[in-house]
């Protein structure tokens, strides 16, 4: 595990289940304290050894497999190592902060025979995973429109948060999920993308947008509205506020607090649904390491949706409406 | 009264509580019937009289006020006619279809020395009156971001509902309340607008777009997102789902099922707030006219949200982003 910055949760959440042994660990960026995952790791993973330089780890250790989850700068480069190395990834979104260093990430992974999956684990939570089976089975029909929405509360960020080098922008670091539901839940394809941001009252966050919007066109005409911002109040009940909403030809379902409501010919919209079974996307990707299964992230749907974001990030930046080849 | 095809129970359910007198009505389309309006009239205006022609029905009776109400397509050279009358306008919305005739209806205006009023009457739903008071009396602190839906159901709608040219298109039908509401809870002016439409799977509707998403931006960076759509299932509990989320600086505003919620430092936004002292748009309209009120529609604001609207709709059709100027 290189890094401990990221979601390193929905791996250490999965371990029991997975049969893997975590046999290192090391910071991913400069300064990036690891006390706190070792401590957590070595209850499952005692023979779990610290490293303070993760290419010295990778060639030591030579794993089957690495999770990258340090500060976001840096997650492009400790990706190429590791598939240039022949490793499996499992690395926090979005994989790159600019276009480019993204197609740096894609060649190397081109050139490597292993299995990669980016951390889009809203897309695990027992809601998401209902409303896509409902869309999936037909239950809503043709996706015609779709909104979703990112409300966080803003805290008080790390350092790297208020730079844009080392944050890469609230759009690519929390706006990216919606940007994958988007994709995921209509099976459409991007066509272009307008957005905006803004860093006003952002509390001294320096170059942290606190508020943006997104508007996405796919094929068939599909448009996709999504709002992100970090004004959640310190004295909400949740730390976030996901939300999503997706019209069809024969229904509209949404996620809201977790829950899943449907409003279809035979659904009056009123109840949550039931939940499919859960599963777990660090279990999901080592089954599919081992031929057991199938992420429900795949690597396209990882670089599609980061692509995605960078590009409505550049949109916001530049103030226009940019079209996807 | 001059046609039954728009919102004319706004009329209808303030005329007791308005100390006026209906004195004629009159179709305002060609083939538009007036018989439903006329048997609910003369209950309370048993004098009035029935024309076949508004023009000589404005000549003859000299109103001190006009409603117009008739189908889309004709409202403007209706409200131009009143307005060159000296006659004040009370007019369903959008007062006109085109850039170039909502320019005419302006310059009548502006000649006449009368008001004016457009049919925003969910300003006076409770639930957003309620919202809009607590936005002006600072519980969000600054706007920052806006989203907004409107969701209708699409039934089978009447023939001119099927015609550019007649009905004037989804954004500026059904949008523009939401665009209204923008402008009037974050008090910012529109600089630029991207908007999409599409009329696949309108289910023989011709023209009329069923989906359509406009982002637009504001001053001081207020970003505001809108969806529109006509896939609410028929069985559905209520014709519309509108709803409202205005995100400022220290708090968050929610109008949604006739609900108001409010998120902020004193309040959990899990309980509805109790509402303020209803009020009707007509019965304020007319109260203004005789100096003693202020309706919360202006003619500013009116001719403000039919351009916005009608911008958006071209930048749909053109697939490129519009500034206002």
């Amino acid at each position: 595990m290189i890094g401990s910055t990221g979601h390193v949760g929905y791996v250490l959440q999965d371990v029991p289940y997975s049969n893997v042994d975590i046999v290192g660990v090391s910071p991913g960026s400069d300064g990036e304290g690891i006390d706190g995952l070792y401590s957590k790791v070595k209850e499952f993973s005692p023979r779990c050894q610290v490293f303070t330089d993760y290419h010295s780890m990778l060639d030591e250790l030579r794993p089957d497999l690495v999770v990258v989850a340090c500060q976001f700068g840096d997650l492009a480069q400790v990706i190429i190592e590791a598939l240039s190395r022949n490793i499996h990834v499992f690395a926090e979104k979005p994989m790159a902060l600019t276009l480019e260093e993204l197609i740096g990430v894609r060649q190397a992974y081109s050139e490597a025979k292993v299995h990669l999956a980016a951390m889009f684990g809203i897309r695990y939570h027992p809601s998401f995973l209902t409303a896509w089976e409902q869309v999936r089975n037909g239950k809503i029909g043709y996706v015609r429109l779709i909104s979703a929405q990112k409300s966080y509360k803003l805290g008080d960020r790390p350092a790297f948060f208020r730079k844009r080098e080392t944050c890469g922008g609230t759009i690519p670091w929390v706006g990216i999920h919606a940007v994958d539901w988007v994709h995921w839940f209509s099976g459409e394809r991007f066509v272009s993308v307008f957005a905006s941001h803004s860093r006003l009252c952002n509390q001294g966050h320096g170059d942290l947008e606190v508020a943006a919007s997104c508007h996405f066109t796919l094929t068939n005409e599909v448009a996709a509205s999504i709002t992100i911002d970090y004004f959640r109040p310190e004295s909400a009940l949740s730390h976030d506020d996901d939300r999503l909403r997706v019209v069809g030809t024969d229904g509209i379902i949404e996620v809201k607090d977790g829950h899943v409501y449907l409003l279809n010919a035979d659904n009056d919209g009123q109840e949550s649904l039931p939940f499919v079974a859960e599963r777990g996307i660090f279990a999901d990707f080592v089954a599919q390491i081992r031929g057991l299964g199938q992420c429900l992230v795949s690597a396209e749907d990882s670089f599609y949706a980061a692509r995605a974001a960078l590009l409505a990030r550049q949109s916001a930046d530049e103030n226009r409406l940019l079209y996807f080849d």
